[in-house]
């Protein structure tokens, strides 16, 4: 190599074209390469869902550039000047020799070529569990362009009848409303005990409950122990208590592997997570080798520990790194994850950035404070829906750890605002007041996360002794039960009401009726309301007239994730 | 006074009631007495346009609490034993005696009672302008529930077929909407060259063409001189250019005055804004009185100056600092405004936070740099609509000033990024590679704020040569015209282009066709396209092709506010 430089990029789902185009920006001289395993380039491959789903009908869409235009090796040689050789993939690394080996997938033919920088980006691989029956037809992933056309016709023919989807995660519960709008009848199947375990189990727990209400069956806590067939094709699944469901589908999204075949053959180092190590540059320990997206692991920004983050933006913003240190060096960095995802859920949204409290837990976090909190996203008058955020801070500091909202409301706006403040260092003091963009179509005069973080500032100074919905579930079964005060107004009582042996006092009424809360002074009194802002006002009502163990019951019975009386 | 606290607060609206709770809150046993000299008390006046234009019919849902509950004198005392006195006008404070006199103004009844601490919270009234014709039958603004009553009358009776809304601000813009929705024929009359000027020009013109596509006229830069009437009625209105316009209705909103007139009698210290002076605790210059809401200065975060920010979010919250200071001694405070603000406008959005340019320089920035960004919300095939933000960053140290955005798309989730962002002190390079909630549902793999901080970025390191559309509408008129390249496709180019003379060359020809470029290398060369994304890629080949002065159309043609020839 002479005065061009050549840059090989060895992967065209995201973080590899990116890297590309950006080393392509960053000297328009260099010969760019990339080698491409399958049939297309630079799927939008986190839309594969909404094609299943329906949402748009056009293929083309997750192809093209917002022009409008397929994303083919045509664009990228016209456009970037990019040489994008596609079912050709890249079977060996010569570090030494400074080579790829590549084969073309369907003429067989070999070859190598030479590189300055070399990029991998060979993305990950779903996972399928080993048990018997994996190989049986109707069984299917969706991560790959040809999964998308699998489930989309199976959409179009409108055939099957039951399906199951194994794992409740991001892809799972997406996969799920998919089939779903097909008229598909669906379970999801997931062996831990929760959905989306980005979120702790309250609100998985509510957006469990939501799934249920769309006619999806969810069963957790139990996991695939056999996929059942007939001459070869899939008739159902049984699970390891032994029921068995009968399907003609199963999609399998449990999880997917980073493919760092090539990258450990060829030498370099594997972080401890499985993921190619890579450092704030995204450089491996191949100085003349960068990697990045799903196959790489990276740092997590609050604990600092190196973790998986296979999210379709951070392989963007990874592969930007990549291409422009290829190109000029190392000048930029990638700072980590802090593990921000969101997630549609038929008419709910769930999303999570930072550290939940299991996370935070499971990382050694002791010192920790949560709330819950639910409003509404804008006013009533506006079409207000509700939101339900759960926050985690550090006791000692208030610093923010993690934020998690679900609900019909604009999840995404909260879920934007917190990842903002988390990456910022913030504090709660930091959010109490807050000047956001306030006007009725989009929020409230107290916007939801500010409400939120007063709440917590209200928790941390003591003055809001807050218990979860869990935690009051769990006192039920208790021989002391505390005294459950519900302090809505009878309408609402009469349209829905929790019946745990609550007594129903309006807060409007509740000063004059002081003589029908227990006499026993310390005895533990639970208040709550709707949402629990009466509730709170009624606790601090009991609390100035000498009840000494008086808590609210955080978000209220809209957070209630259990059976209620009405 | 002996043992009891006496909390007395004047103005029932937004601050005052939620000083009040928040001072209830913080002491059960405290006597707390809000005087408010309306009829109704805690409305949610900036629903008032929504009212109005029939987003929703029923009156109390201003009023209610999120139960539903009307927040009347009746729910004040039970729900939160405070003694809220409504038709009752504070005529005076003694501050030697602790005490303020008041009327009742149905009564004409008058009192006055002891305080120990007072909470002004008097709000602001609408300017109007000083010019014949000013008390006319027709003539209202949108301030009050009366205001709100009789333009939701208009609404309800059809009658009226011709309004002009004096002033091209929030309130403007918002009856504006209401009044067309209402079937009036509209005309927006602003004193100022543009509407919304939280705004900077080119963003709030684009706007403009929004408001004139829905059939509402606006005129510019042209003063009402007269308002025209007969018998005492409004027939029309002459502008300072002479023109005359008849219309039945006009409503004023050319702005709001901060009701000092009872603090300055008291001789408390009225800053230089005109508005009451408070120290970061919500105190005045008497420590037993704090202030709050609209008739307060507030200091602006990043220029450190008091400014005046009448805003409904921001009143909640300093009512809650100054509920909390009157009761527990000087505790919390409340750091300022960033004067973050947003307005629906018909099928747009627009907002601000931070400082726009014109803000920024009138302020003494100089050394700043701007960029314009233009994309969807969120990918085509989910649906998503359009965004243009212009961000603002010192060029020294890329700190965020300031960012606006309007379009059709999720205007208010960027500006929430931007608040937290600047609230936090953060740099374009913190946001470069942000961890946001990805799902195509909710937005770009590359945030449409992040893609912004990676123009921004690209122009700090001398990469992006960019030119705003004002600036290129300038140089047409020039002499030496620069050679415009338009990079899109022909297609494209049929649909809709500038017509400034510009020369076509899709960006995937452009490197076979580098001869049709002006054989002079230091000519002026300006690309765009309809976002200036190709046209940025279009730049980068020209310059590494020789080309010395080559620069990029921010925004592209979707940002070009001016006529276009198809």
């Amino acid at each position: 190599m002479v005065d061009r430089k050549r840059i090989v990029v060895i992967g065209g789902s995201a973080a590899g074209p990116k890297a590309a185009a950006k080393a392509r920006r960053m000297d328009e001289h260099a010969e760019v390469v990339i080698f491409q395993k399958d049939a297309d380039l630079s799927m939008a491959s986190c839309g594969y869902p909404y094609y299943v789903g329906g949402y748009f009908d056009d293929r083309n869409m997750l192809l093209s550039t917002p022009a409008g235009i397929v994303r083919d090796p045509k664009f990228y040689l016209n456009a970037k000047a990019i040489d994008a050789r596609t079912l050709t993939e890249v079977t060996s690394i010569d570090r030494k020799g400074h080579t790829v080996s590549y084969r073309h997938l369907a003429t067989g033919e070999t070859g190598s070529m030479g590189y300055d920088k070399l990029i991998i980006a060979t993305g990950a691989t779903p996972k399928m569990p080993p048990i018997p029956g994996v190989n049986l037809k109707g069984i299917t992933t969706l991560q790959s362009m040809k999964d998308a056309d699998f489930l989309r016709k199976v959409r179009d023919e409108g055939l099957i009848k039951k399906a199951v989807i194994v794992g409740g995660g991001l892809i799972g519960i997406e996969t799920c409303e998919a089939l779903q709008l097909a008229g598909i009848d669906i379970t999801v199947i997931e062996l831990l005990p929760q959905l989306l375990t980005f979120l702790d189990w309250d609100l998985a727990k509510l957006v469990e409950n939501h799934v249920r209400s769309k006619n999806a069956n969810v069963i957790t806590g139990n996991g695939i122990a056999e996929f059942l067939g007939e001459n070869g094709t899939l008739t159902g699944v049984k699970l390891s208590n032994g029921t068995e469901l009968p399907c003609e589908l199963a999609v399998v999204a449990i999880g997917v592997s980073p493919n760092v075949k090539l990258a450990k053959e060829a030498g370099l180092a594997i972080g401890v997570t499985g993921g190619i190590e890579v450092n704030e540059y995204m450089q491996t320990s191949d100085p003349d080798i960068y990697a990045c997206g799903d196959c790489v692991e990276t740092v997590h920004r609050i604990t600092g520990k190196k973790v998986l983050a296979p999210y379709g933006d951070l392989a963007n913003l990874q592969g930007r790194v990549a291409g422009e240190n290829a190109v000029l060096g190392n000048t930029v960095t990638f700072p980590g994850t802090i593990q921000t995802g969101i997630c549609k859920v038929f008419d709910y949204s769930a999303g999570s950035t930072g550290l939940s409290e299991t996370a935070a837990r499971k990382n050694g976090y002791e010192d920790i404070v949560t709330v819950m909190n639910a409003s509404t996203d804008k006013p009533n008058y506006m079409g207000g829906e509700l939101l339900i955020t759960k926050l985690v801070c550090e006791r000692s500091t208030g610093k923010i750890l993690g934020a998690q909202c679900i609900g019909p409301g604009n999840v995404a706006k909260q879920i934007a605002q917190w990842a903002m403040a988390i990456q910022a260092g913030m504090h709660v003091e930091d959010i109490v007041n807050a000047d956001l963009p306030y006007a009725p179509p989009f929020s409230l005069a107290i916007d939801h996360c500010i409400a939120t973080a007063h709440l917590m500032q209200n928790k941390l100074k003591g003055r809001l002794k807050g218990i979860s919905p869990t935690e009051v579930r769990k006192k039920l079964d208790g021989k002391d039960r505390p005294f459950f005060l519900d302090a809505r107004g009878p309408d609402e009582y009469e349209q829905t009401r929790l019946g745990i042996g609550e007594t129903l006092i309006p807060l409007g009424a509740l000063r004059k009726r002081l003589n029908e809360l227990p006499q026993d002074k310390n005895k533990e009194i639970i208040c709550y309301c709707k949402i629990s802002l009466r509730g709170y006002e009624a606790a601090l009502v009991l609390e100035a007239n000498g009840w000494t163990n008086v808590k609210v019951m955080e978000g209220g019975i809209v957070a209630w994730p259990y059976a209620k009386e009405k």
